[in-house]
């Protein structure tokens, strides 16, 4: 027998655990820099959460979900994306009765049932952040500068931020019978997939990436044209913010997101080395979503970001810091007598935040100090037969190559001033 | 419609995610101290991993998985546990290539269809251990010093820590018919599922949970006596290790493990004060399981603990320390027009690592400073109409009650230099 991870899932291992470390901790301190608080929601959700809350007519609910039944009979689905779930949360939690507003962030894995490829996996993780119950612009302009300024964070430059407005219930459905009008005569060369797109909800013609649909599209009425007083004003509000703070930004009339519920500014911020899945992060507002999974009414806005997506990225860029192992003292012993007096000093230290290892693997004293250069370890404690006959043992400074004897009973408190100590 | 989280799972919110990175941080400072790796496996495997890694004669694998079929028809189960993925990993990964000892932890849920009752859910969340490539005694006696150092470190105190070991498949098969030989004149009064461990597992009786077969398992002969020369060399040492560093024990004959790869050395904490659910940590060696799921042959151990049911622990005791909202700096607006500069400050601050909130609800200048109070701001920022004509703010300190004039441009200078700076 011999068992794989599942198509598209991939372990995260140890080697590689740093990065993730780098990128999530970057994430997390801006989070508390801008006062946005962690959730987390469950892996799994009623799948009617998400055809509600993602829309049944998109390609990630019709094709995509990990749907199954549990053992009760309930149709349970793996999570694709994050926002219906914090909403759902939301309203359970009645996290709007202080009156106040939520911003929340989250960090974990999604699952699309998707062909998998180079920075597209079927377990993917993503970060994100979702504001509750505020409709102010001011919001829109605030997400985006925490996004912004996660990704300059981490070092990347010529950032592209394209933004839209889609509009409210109020002034699509005009853009709507513009659209019919102008696809009409080119109903029949659209795709299957879009034809049906065309009674349901035209706008997502313009988000197909069949390659005719996108030629077809070319010229289409833009929503900016038809949007509402109340619309336009946001939008000019959010723009204006993004001056303030000298965020630049281009306008995308064909940025309609491929959900329903989004409402508003629509947002997506592009990173042009990593070409054809240049967008790192995608987002926008969704005024309509709360109340439609059963909440109060509601304002909404959020965005999320793929994690792999972004390490490629850093990768591609060489913008991952250096980083090594930790051991601050590697124990070597002469002979399995001494290895219980190496093991009782070991334990001493890690109990003082000092890193230590002391071989698991009976062999000798120079393979053992062979196995503490491999580990990088900064300092040695040598437990030679004939100082300990004297209560010493040899600290060695790998770095410095320097070696003195110091007591038994000395050596917390040596290795604590030499400055060994990292974890507090 | 009125959607909630499935039974058995349950929301982490803002004001609970504290106590979750209070715990979760101790965890992952031990096991720097320890020089142990994260690892990542992904949420579902191939449901026969679990089969052969966790043993299809389990209540586990018998009723407990989230076992379903992904759209490619492949049988794909949520990890009930995570031993063996991280097994899994270490051999498709080929971990053993460099011929070291692999000791790695993971963090996070883990998913059983069991009946939801006070700190056991059916989405839950576990921290564990495994130790590859080294069947040492030593390792037994650092992996246990490892989680004792842990719960200490959060404060439990009156920790039980039993011991046994459950042999190896050379002195099993003789314990095994001692066993059957006890229980045979029993067996008709065995509850059903014991019935059929009789003749496949009859170790696993002495686990069974009914009533009736804990009483008639009293007196069962014990593995203590049929243990080979090397199970009880190994043994011995595990004991001599854990009185090296103090660490008190209790024999435990009875403590077999739910699991049939175990070998040798099988432990377990209990924190009493937690009453019929009182143990929090349980593990044990495997040094059959890599070559079952496929591997070479290689030495294994490692543990498990249930993150909610520490938290549990230290609720009741009233361990968790107390923790407050973070914000640095609270601005003040007077009105819509100078909310722009507001934002402005506050991204300033923001890029700069000093927690910033602007109030995202436009409100009087009073209701803004209630809410400053609210979130615990330890200074407020404010932008009066008067002071902003001579290009300067109020700068207030909440906890003093002090408050000075600054000017514009020296804002983020002085709040840096009053130290409120908390993220680097």
């Amino acid at each position: 027998m011999n068992i794989s991870a599942p198509r598209g899932t991939k372990d995260i291992l140890p080697q590689e655990i740093k990065k993730w470390h780098y990128v999530e901790d970057v994430m997390r301190s801006v989070c508390a820099d801008f006062a946005y608080q962690e959730i987390r929601t469950p892996i799994f959700e009623h799948t009617e959460l998400f055809q509600r809350g993602i829309g049944d007519t998109t390609d990630v609910v019709e094709k995509e979900m990990y749907t199954f039944c549990d053992r009760g009979g309930r149709s349970i689905t793996l999570r694709p994306e994050n926002t219906a779930a914090v909403v759902r949360s939301y309203i359970e939690n009645k996290l709007y009765a202080d009156g106040g507003v939520s911003k929340l962030f989250y960090l974990g894995p999604m699952f699309r049932y998707d062909r998998p490829q180079a920075g597209r996996l079927r377990q993917f993780n993503q970060f994100g952040v979702e504001v509750l119950a505020t409709s102010e612009p001011l919001i829109d302009a605030e997400i985006i500068s925490l996004a912004y300024h996660i990704l300059q964070k981490l070092g990347l430059k010529d950032l592209k931020l394209l933004i839209n407005s889609v509009g409210c219930p109020k002034c699509r459905p005009q853009h709507k019978e513009k659209l019919k009008e102008f696809f009409k005569p080119k109903l029949q060369q659209l795709c299957t997939d879009c034809q049906s797109r065309y009674d349901r909800n035209p706008l997502r013609i313009l988000d197909c990436k069949v390659e005719k649909c996108k030629t077809l599209s070319v010229g289409a009425p833009s929503l900016a044209e038809c949007l509402c007083e109340e619309c336009r004003a946001h939008f000019t509000a959010v723009k204006e913010y993004l001056e303030e703070i000298s965020i630049p930004y281009e306008l995308d009339d064909g940025l309609v997101r491929g959900l329903d519920y989004y409402t508003k500014t629509a947002f997506e911020i592009q990173y042009s080395p990593l070409g054809a899945q240049s967008a790192v992060c995608g987002g926008g507002r969704y005024d309509g979503l709360v109340q439609e999974i059963g909440g109060p009414q509601t304002a909404g806005i959020g965005f999320a970001m793929g994690i792999e997506r972004i390490l490629l990225a850093l990768e591609k860029q060489n913008l991952l810091p250096e980083t090594s192992e930790q051991v601050d003292v590697f124990i070597v012993v002469p002979d399995q007598e001494n290895r219980k007096l190496g093991f009782k000093i070991a334990y001493e230290l890690r109990k003082k935040g000092i890193s230590t290892v002391i071989d698991s693997i009976p062999r000798s004293m120079k393979a053992q100090l062979k196995q503490a250069n491999k580990l990088q370890a900064e300092k040695v404690l040598l437990l030679g037969a004939e100082e300990l006959s004297r209560q010493k043992v040899v600290l060695k400074d790998m770095l410095k190559s320097e070696q003195q004897e110091i007591a038994i009973e000395n050596i917390a408190l040596i290795l604590a001033k030499t400055g060994v100590q990292k974890n507090g």
